[in-house]
């Protein structure tokens, strides 16, 4: 356990909703917190997520981080086989918490590369990839809780190839579930190694299970340090009071500027590229536990200061329905500082001297004040450093904000109906068995009225 | 030029806007397209991106190619710096052109390697990035008007160390203003190879300048054909009515969703992971020129079938405040084909000997049906193939609908104070000569009221 915390800092909202709003309404998220701890909230079902912290055991982190060091030394690189949340965890992390540019570097610092595959269906990419690991050592970890999701599917059947059959048992893992599923069959005939994605824990809550925590792992990452932070950030949810709550209060304020404000946007903005993915991760978290029954917040994101020269103007002056959460954070690193020019012809010399990641954070500073005088009301995730035990704290305290925020909507946060919708529209196209109405109405779709359609 | 054409298919925004409402309006985007022609309308100082593809002379383009290709058999790498309009459309280009993983494949395909630099702040990914350059052969383009922009002028200072004094005048090639400028007066003192960005283009419609038109030749993308496609499609522009115009039409469409239907965000949503820069190129071109006066609509996007499993439920059941643009296109590969099973545990083999590009097409199809059923009008910018060609037609095709676009929200699309507020207030933070006025007003800011922050 370390001494800093992810700390919450709301004062770019005050201007907007008065403390004593806030205040006023923490029972609310009390409420709704109560709900997840007692299982008495829908979907209590998919509630496994809840005590992970807890339940992962000293014993099955030994035996990941084990697993993983050996396939380390053995291969050139890794492969992770997924989609949806059994993808964006992995890659969140790895470009969290990995050096820029990973893999161009790798083969110099010892270390193996990381690829994905199976997170689309594009031709040329799974295409080019192939050819790109054909002939190399490489592990391939397969994630998926059926085994039949078209992406990962397709994409397992085309790069397992990809390793001989002598090798499979020791080259191939499957995160997959304990009992039932087409992968677990697989993995069972072909004697893989397997990993077990539990029962209640849905997806995009699966990050701190070996769906998440063995991609980690594979990549060096102190999965011990991911969960201690995890399990810090649930004691202080647990012991401190809505205010003093950084989980809790998020939610809380998320929700207050929706329904009182009128806020329809969330924009989550990180100040490192290397945060960019989380943003990704966060999205598929909110927005699938709370985009429903024609609710909720649209949650969108911004890489700064990148997109301070472009979305920049939008965020000052477009239309106000927005809200901005800032994740903040220090990135280990080599202190770069801006060297002197004796000309000054650029005009930079008030700062030299000064860091980089100094000059950063005055960006963040300029930017949340300007953009709350843009009337964007705005808060601050404050991380004190880029590392496993923060990422492990941050991963969670958003899991927890998320249960709290989607069940004060009043909407089921671990369902997602609406996603299947246009997978049985895919079926019918694709003429699966069992979907022959939907084949038919799209039959004639190849032909569409070109009346509709310039020339 | 060629026969195949980018076309605008609408049929799934007519169960929304019957086709009647949208021919009455046709004389809004008519007028529009008229005060860009004709320069009678707002920031009329700032239209010469409008003629550029008749104004790029053969000549050019072949000294831009010739100097290119002398580079690329010179150096093992390039290195861009800039930010915003600077940035987004090279790194755009690259990514959607170029195969998947170009920088780990380059050196054995005889290609020299592309690095950006200067587009955000981060102190990590600079350290990281000079010490993979150093050593390396390698060419700068430091692309700014005024060269005084502190991101890539931190990043220039920093980073034009790698090319030793005596390499100056061939290794580092300035794009910058005519006549003045930081940026002009460091490149004219060394003797730096320089372009020119045009006065009167602004930097998110700068693409078909040497802003992008040079890096593009450096990574050996064919310019020629890319000025081809602009010019083809300024001249269908020109020539179809409304109703048969891809720009226009995209540009009467939007306004109608968001002036009538109330529909204040736009998913710009592609089916190759390649395209996903073409969306945030987009991005700002949309959101800087729109986003004024609380007005615009607020340009998000997804990278599909990756969001289908993360944006997806929000997209189908969540806020209808959404709709969605999708571009779909054929990338150029080998085929791929899902290989049969024998055991069919995955349940796959209805679709074995389908082409991924196939599937992926199936997907989108049944995508747009199902978002269509789920109340989010849709429309889909059909690209016959992803090549330098139907890029320029593109780019030149969304520069032209942003212009109609914003005057007929009443904006002017060329300006954007907007992005000042922050800027100034980090000058004060920084203690830059001139904002002592700001430096005191942030001066307290470090010893933030703790009260207003979780502990």
């Amino acid at each position: 356990m370390k001494n800093g915390t992810i700390q919450l800092d709301y004062t770019n909202i005050l201007p907007f909703i008065p403390k004593q709003e806030i205040t006023d309404a923490v029972d609310l998220a009390k409420d709704a917190a109560a709900a997840l701890e007692n299982g008495t909230g829908a979907g209590n079902d998919f509630l496994g997520w809840l005590r992970l912290p807890e339940t992962v055991t000293d014993d099955m982190l030994t035996r990941l981080t084990e697993h993983a060091q050996k396939l380390r030394s053995a291969v050139d690189a890794f492969l992770f086989i997924g989609i949806g949340g059994s993808y964006l965890g992995a890659r969140a992390g790895f470009d969290a918490l990995l050096p820029s540019f990973h893999n161009e570097t790798a083969a110099a610092n010892g270390q193996p590369r990381l690829y994905f595959a199976g997170n689309h269906l594009s031709e040329e990419y799974h295409t080019t990839l192939r050819e790109l690991l054909r002939d190399k050592k490489i592990c391939i970890n397969v994630i998926s809780k059926s085994g039949t999701t078209t992406e990962p599917a397709v994409a397992f059947r085309i790069l397992k190839t990809l390793i001989t059959a002598d090798r499979t048992q020791d080259m191939i893992v499957a995160t997959t579930d304990a009992q039932k599923g087409a992968l677990k069959k697989v993995a069972d005939k072909a004697g893989m190694q397997q990993y077990i994605i539990p029962d209640d824990v849905g997806g995009r809550y699966s990050v701190l299970t070996p769906v998440g925590l063995f991609p980690f792992a594979c990549a060096g990452i102190d999965i011990n340090a991911l969960i201690t932070g995890a399990r810090a950030m649930r004691a202080k949810i647990l012991d401190r009071p809505v205010m003093e709550n950084p989980a809790l209060l998020y939610a809380l304020i998320r929700y207050l500027l929706y329904r009182d404000k009128k806020k329809s946007i969330e924009i989550m903005a990180v100040f490192e590229p290397r945060l960019a993915m989380i943003n990704e991760w966060w999205k598929q978290l909110f927005g699938e536990s709370e985009g429903k029954n024609g609710n909720g917040i649209f949650p969108a994101s911004v890489s700064l200061t990148t997109d301070l020269h472009s979305m920049g103007q939008y965020i000052q002056e477009g239309k106000r329905l927005l809200f901005e959460t800032f994740l903040i954070t220090t990135v280990p690193t080599q202190p770069l500082e801006v060297p002197p020019d004796d000309n000054d012809t650029d005009g930079l010399n008030y700062i030299h001297g000064k860091r980089l990641c100094d000059i950063n954070r005055a960006a963040y500073t300029a930017t949340a004040a300007a953009h709350c005088t843009g009337n964007v009301p705005n808060m601050t995730i404050c991380i004190p450093t880029l590392d496993a035990y923060y990422l492990g704290a941050l991963l969670y305290m958003f899991e927890y904000a998320c249960g709290v925020s989607a069940y004060m909507l009043g909407v089921n946060p671990f369902n997602q109906q609406g996603v299947e919708e246009y997978k049985n529209n895919m079926f019918g196209i694709l003429e699966k068995p069992g979907y022959e109405e939907l084949t038919k109405k799209f039959s004639g779709s190849e032909h569409t009225d070109d009346s509709n359609r310039t020339p």
